[in-house]
């Protein structure tokens, strides 16, 4: 039995997302004003550490298990010419995952973090959705459902990422859709299209939210009709992640469009989920914008994989360590401030 | 015997830096290109793998073994009210630092790397630098040869941190004597003064600014007369690290302005350090600017403790760990880019 069996189903979960912990949170705080450094010194640290506690409800939160979850699928619109890569070389990484050959292997193993690589009917490409939708509404609730499946019990983390040759015009259509803005806004070099292909990209955005415009106000339809069915796992599992008490953290622009229908059909949709890394692909920078997210790296990345969010996670963890193993003023005898 | 028996012993080592390795720099780009990733897709990861090669001198190089040095000193300028912790914070943070309280504690443990904490003649705090020099010219020696005896031997990276109540304003003084401008452009509330305590901060700076006006051209007398014993040390330090083969990170305002007379020396003389964070304190973006540096982090924080520069060390296992482990598109069979 998939977790949503329906698209009324999933859009019920999507309006009935879990609150997190104050209390939880509140704790953190108060921990941290009595911790042997000035109050607010570990900038980011501290806040960070409180996003854990509200989200995995615990006032010390703890990191054991971290999983990385990188879901591939093709796209039809790579037909196009959006991509300077064959729409094979997705497959081709899905083996190179397995290898352990690629980026996210190595980053994953630096993040102490449990990898696993989910490949979405990569022989049957979704439509090219600059003339209809790419995926009807079983294929779309399937791809969903894989990715909520896809968490691992007990995870006290989520690192999502993605892989799919074509995907980044998928996650401009999609960003343009929910946000505004057209193909110009939106489409980036990707893995590094010329002049031309990049012409070639903001054209099939401009054609998808033409031929789709009557659907799109309906974030669940846009996410159907323009996204992929990695975007759509990856949706899924932000989902599910936040009612199963999951902080998330979502690497590059492809994940950040993929999840951001949760944030458009509920207040504070994603407040579970943090953006890693700002990528440089031309369209992130106005996707954190437009979610109020501000990310925790920015290293001129453009990879996906779950690169950037994996790469996160030791900060994290330092801010836990910080957190739960530093010493109180009293604990320690020292000298507070004046005033 | 000291590495540096005298000042002009000092400042001819200074004017005498090694090149680094720049056939191994060109090896990790030549690697980096053949990887299974878009070409630059890795974004600073890339630079950084090359950055580590051109100082290690290893076209692989490897971070076995890393060194968190962290130098305590008192200073002089601390009875003007220039902080609102009281100055024997410094030997009680030196006391939490071995029981293993403070925050840096936490982020060693979590980068991996080995702590070693130096406390430099607490009970005999540094002149007041508005009215005379830190330190006279033998006390400058040891601290600067204290920071150079204290980097392990076969480290791999060297991470810089201080501790010592009143050293935002010895840096803040140092750094306008390197760089120009006054007290209104260096002095920030280090670890939370109050607009007096800031207006005091600027006026030491200022003070301190005139009484030394003539000798100030000298980055090595700047260092002497403004700066502070773990200033020296972290001084001493860096330049132990560019001569050995050994890349640093360094961490916040102070540590970024303790080292910054290497690079007023020499063209180059601080190539082998990055910045590993971007402190909150005001005049370190400045400082930045100034020395051409870009930070890995900027996580608005601004503790000091070498807690940034530990914080960054996961990134360049990262980058490492990348650059070595990834298959190539030919050992993986992965199709090119077009054109």
């Amino acid at each position: 039995m998939p977790a949503y069996p329906s698209l009324d189903a999933l859009r019920a979960a999507c309006a009935a997302l879990p609150a997190g912990d104050e209390a939880a949170a509140a704790a953190v705080a108060a921990r941290q004003a009595r911790l042997t450094k000035p109050p607010g010194s570990l900038g980011r640290l501290e806040e960070l550490a409180a996003w854990m506690a509200r989200w995995q409800g615990r006032a010390l939160p703890v990191l054991e298990r971290v999983q990385v979850l990188v879901f591939a699928g093709n796209h039809g619109v790579a037909a196009r010419g959006v991509s300077p890569y064959p729409a094979a070389v997705t497959a081709q990484m899905v083996a190179n995952f397995a290898a352990g050959g690629a980026a996210i292997n190595q980053l994953a193993a630096v993040a102490g973090a449990a990898l696993r690589v989910v490949p979405l009917a990569l022989d049957t490409p979704t439509e090219d959705f600059t003339a209809a939708p790419a995926m009807d509404e079983a294929a779309f609730l399937d791809a969903v459902n894989q990715g909520a499946a896809a968490l691992e019990p007990g995870a006290g983390l989520l690192c999502l990422g993605e892989m799919g040759i074509g995907n980044t015009t998928a996650g401009a259509a999609l960003a343009a859709a929910l946000f505004g803005g057209g193909g110009a806004a939106w489409a980036g070099r990707g893995t590094g299209v010329d002049e031309a292909g990049l012409a070639r990209k903001r054209a099939a955005v401009d054609a998808a939210l033409a031929c789709h415009a009557p659907a799109l106000a309906d974030p669940l339809e846009a996410a159907r009709r323009l996204g992929g069915r990695e975007l759509a796992a990856i949706l899924g599992a932000t989902l599910e992640a936040r009612r199963k008490g999951v902080p998330v953290l979502l690497d590059g622009f492809v994940c950040t469009a993929a999840a951001a229908p949760l944030a458009r059909l509920a207040p504070g949709g994603l407040d579970h989920a943090r953006v890693a890394h700002r990528s440089a692909e031309a369209g992130h920078a106005r996707l954190l914008a437009a979610l109020g997210q501000a990310p925790l790296l920015d290293l001129g990345m453009r990879l996906g994989e779950g690169s950037g969010a994996a790469l996160a996670v030791p900060l994290l963890r330092a801010a836990l360590a910080c957190h739960a193993g530093m010493a109180t003023f009293d604990e320690a005898g020292i000298s507070g401030a004046a005033g």
